[in-house]
């Protein structure tokens, strides 16, 4: 049972054994400098220490708050002390935290969370009627008609049934039933939970998650905790970070000598990459899945987010219900949802949910068990969640409002999508895909071979070296992309773009101006 | 890597196959029941089953919200569609669920929190000035001034220091570092992490974590998911469930020959049992862990919850810092709390908090980075957590009524607690120990061999017999107390105390009957 040496991992994606993806010194120096160490006095031998510790929580790693944002807090701190930089702040744009960065909440969504909170407030004159009504049928719906009840495991009856409604509207018809819907604390929950089952088996029979190469690093850190098998299929970067169906065959085939691959996870609207999938690719994969006998995860949480005119969200079960009945009946299929993305920004709160398609109804019973360890999920987050599903709708006294928030949120950052594709694709030794939807850019950047020598110096990935620099020169705190992974030899960083329109026009020309020098200097 | 059968468990907790830790067939036809289950139409085998699924996820079981709930579930379905029953409402006191019990929620915590969601109302006069203040303190700390933001993964930095004050005053000047204060999504969150991080090796070396039997479920279901070896130590039943450090020797020498103990979880004041640890128990405890070099476990989740007058609540860390640097610097220590039960109950928020003592510095990195995952704890628990920690003070405008509300709450308590006790005793063939603290009768019940033939009939630990016949008789929804493990032979259940008063007694009264008819019926 010595899992880390089993833990064998395909394609290129480089692995260090430091708890943030980088060697182990810096990283730890990094994390004492932040905790600040007192010595030890004569102290008897930890029982808990790196050495000790379980192996396969020390492989993850999870770079969108790795060391890059520990280093970005440690300069916080500084300028706070009044240390001179080159900036006078921190852009934090290496997650994606739209009222962070100042986008301001759905009124109507606050309204119905401070009624369902304080109950007195159902007086009030100041709130809207169908605020009001929203608030009372979620608070029905809870013992004692508190949100400080405990809900049911699977969340509570009448949010599942409007999620299930926003789905059959959402898909055109295709139904869904509140007994498929499990409310979940934040999609991450949802997904490392859906994991968590699936993975068995040892040696050649340990299961294998497929994952897109960029992805999202929760994939690759539930999988080292779950010490699965980590399959690596690689997005094409000159086709638009297209999915490409014949690189998920030669994936899942050199994955069959090491593992069971088992489980395909899609992110879609992608993350970091931001494509859109095509009806037709969508196909495709589900046909694969059928084909291959493998669990499908659709990770969705970007639905809302699209912003080129030629591209148009799909969902996989929409997809799936349209292939006819030999997919609708059979594939097994989980997707993913959360208040977090969108046009409401609610990553606070931890509200998503999954619909679960074709699950046995012995694992249904078995997901309702597991979940019930840890009681339920957050209510405010149950709560935020109905009012994504369930928004106000024309000739409601909130709609006018409601609507007109919504499109400035999504307006705008289409607006910026496109800003930051073309502004990235005017600097030499940068090229931006189109961002057709998410939140972010992922840009390629070509690192000089004295800048990668350098890196090496420094025991870091080149790609960390220079979002280091980046950071300690500009403020600007961006991810590398050897924390999403890539292509052997090429370089990215994954920035979101979300501060406010002026603010990331100057964000981008900061970019620029540092990556013109980092040329210069490492030429 | 066969990890199931690699499990090895010691002492006498029966474990059985089933989802719910019941036979299989029986938790399965229930699951089916309520889910629904549609006809299988010339379906494909599932990918996801009971014999693909992750073998550690089966072994999982959760009494508290297992088949007794979901029967209970059933009955009130059966109730709504007008099915007569000998009752005309399921009490449902399986679970320390206040607010569903009709206690009302802390009106000065709901006004803070009501202000952070929308703080629109910071201008509105019917709110008081001192949870403004609260609410303008919480907000400030968060990106955009907004809960919609994440927080830290650790969890926002002011009130983690105001949860180190807490401390600090609680513990009668101890200092403790904000540093050391992890915000988690209830308590379950953080035992469930600190867990993860302990568990390691394989075979002989694999982790034992020593749990009191009974125990509340949540550390089994943790250890099976963990393929953790659990190592029991029985409570003295004879002695009010008191703690005896002998039988932790026997546990731990026993232990020895299977596994790595590593681990000790307490459980203080008591779940399911009740009683409070006396202050030379808790540092015979701290003295044996030192002793064994094994990492404690202190779950204070009923720090508030102390009735008995003879009894007195000490915090592991204070105990610890008063034994000596030799202890208090060697000693590594989490300790646990939770917005969930105390006067507060606010469950449905998950807010919780966990201190680490004497953590190495690389460890608490790794914490960080495996937290980072999943982003950050919901912040409206954070919030509530502050409010727990941080309430209002004399002189402060909203203190005379929190005051109120706060005695009022936990002078019932006291007050149920007594009166459960006296009842139970009443009762020919029940016996239950005094409720020092915490918020459950764990009464030991006399079941007639008769009783237990027929259990066993219905393929049913004996309990589960009793307690789904007491469900189905009176409507009355208790866990029997084979879910939190007892000695062999010995049959107890788990009931809140929560109900009110009045209701309270006609619940007591209804067991009573049962009880006697049950007698007489197997007799």
């Amino acid at each position: 049972m010595q899992r880390a040496a089993a833990l064998v991992r395909l394609g290129c994606c480089p692995r260090t054994p430091g708890p943030w993806g980088r060697s182990q010194s810096s990283a730890a120096a990094e994390a004492s400098a932040v905790l600040k160490v007192r010595p030890e006095r004569s102290r008897r031998e930890r029982i808990l220490t790196l050495e000790s510790m379980n192996p396969q929580v020390k492989a993850v790693e999870y770079a969108v708050r790795g060391p890059i944002v520990l280093k970005a807090g440690e300069i916080e701190l500084e300028l706070q002390r009044g240390i001179k930089k080159p900036f006078t702040e921190v852009i934090r744009a290496n997650i994606g935290d739209a009222q962070a960065m100042g986008q301001q909440p759905i009124t109507f969504l606050r309204q119905v969370m401070a009624l369902c909170t304080y109950p007195n407030l159902l007086d009030s004159p100041s709130f809207p009627e169908d605020a009001k009504k929203r608030a009372r049928r979620i608070l029905q719906a809870w013992g004692g008609n508190s949100l400080g009840s405990y809900s049911a495991s699977q969340g509570v009856n009448c949010i599942r049934e409007d999620v299930a409604a926003y789905i059959t509207r959402r898909d055109g018809g295709v139904p869904a039933d509140p007994d498929n819907i499990y409310l979940t604390t934040g999609a991450s929950d949802g997904i490392s939970t859906i994991l968590k089952i699936l993975v068995s088996g040892g040696g050649k029979s340990r299961t294998g998650v497929m994952i897109p190469i960029p992805q999202y690093p929760l994939y690759s850190a539930v999988i080292s905790e779950l010490d699965a098998i980590q399959v690596n299929y690689y997005l094409d970067e000159e086709n638009c970070w297209a999915l490409n169906v014949n690189e998920l065959r030669r994936a899942v085939q050199e994955a069959k000598d090491h593992c069971d691959p088992k489980v395909l996870c899609i992110i879609n609207p992608g993350n970091p990459t931001g494509q859109v999938q095509s009806r037709k690719c969508i196909e495709d994969v589900i046909h694969f899945a059928w084909e291959e006998k493998l669990f499908l995860l659709a990770d969705e949480v970007y639905q809302d987010n699209v912003y080129s005119p030629d591209c148009k969200f799909h969902s996989f079960k929409k997809v799936l219900y349209e292939m006819g009945p030999e997919y609708s009946s059979n594939v097994e299929l989980a997707s993913f949802h959360s208040t977090s993305k969108g046009y409401m920004g609610e990553c606070g709160y931890r509200g998503g949910y999954m619909e679960v398609i074709n699950l046995h109804p012995e694992i249904k019973g078995q997901l309702v068990k597991l979940l019930s360890v840890r009681l339920c999920p957050p209510v405010s987050g149950q709560a935020a969640m109905d009012i994504v599903v369930n928004p106000p709708v024309p000739g409601e006294e909130s709609f006018e409002l409601f609507h007109r928030e919504k499109e400035s949120v999504l307006g705008n950052l289409a607006k910026k999508a496109k800003l930051t594709e073309d502004l990235f694709n005017q600097v030499p030794g940068i090229h931006c895909n189109p961002l057709q939807g998410a939140m972010y850019a992922f840009p390629r950047i070509f690192i000089p071979s004295k800048a990668v020598e350098a890196a090496q110096a420094h025991k870091m990935a080149p790609d960390m070296f220079y979002c280091m620099k980046l950071l300690e020169e500009t403020g600007i705190c961006v991810v590398p992309g050897s924390g999403f992974g890539q292509r052997e030899g090429t370089y990215h960083f994954r920035m979101t773009i979300l501060p406010p329109v002026e603010k990331l026009k100057t964000v981008l020309q900061k970019v620029k101006d540092f990556h013109i020098k980092f040329l210069e200097k490492y030429a």
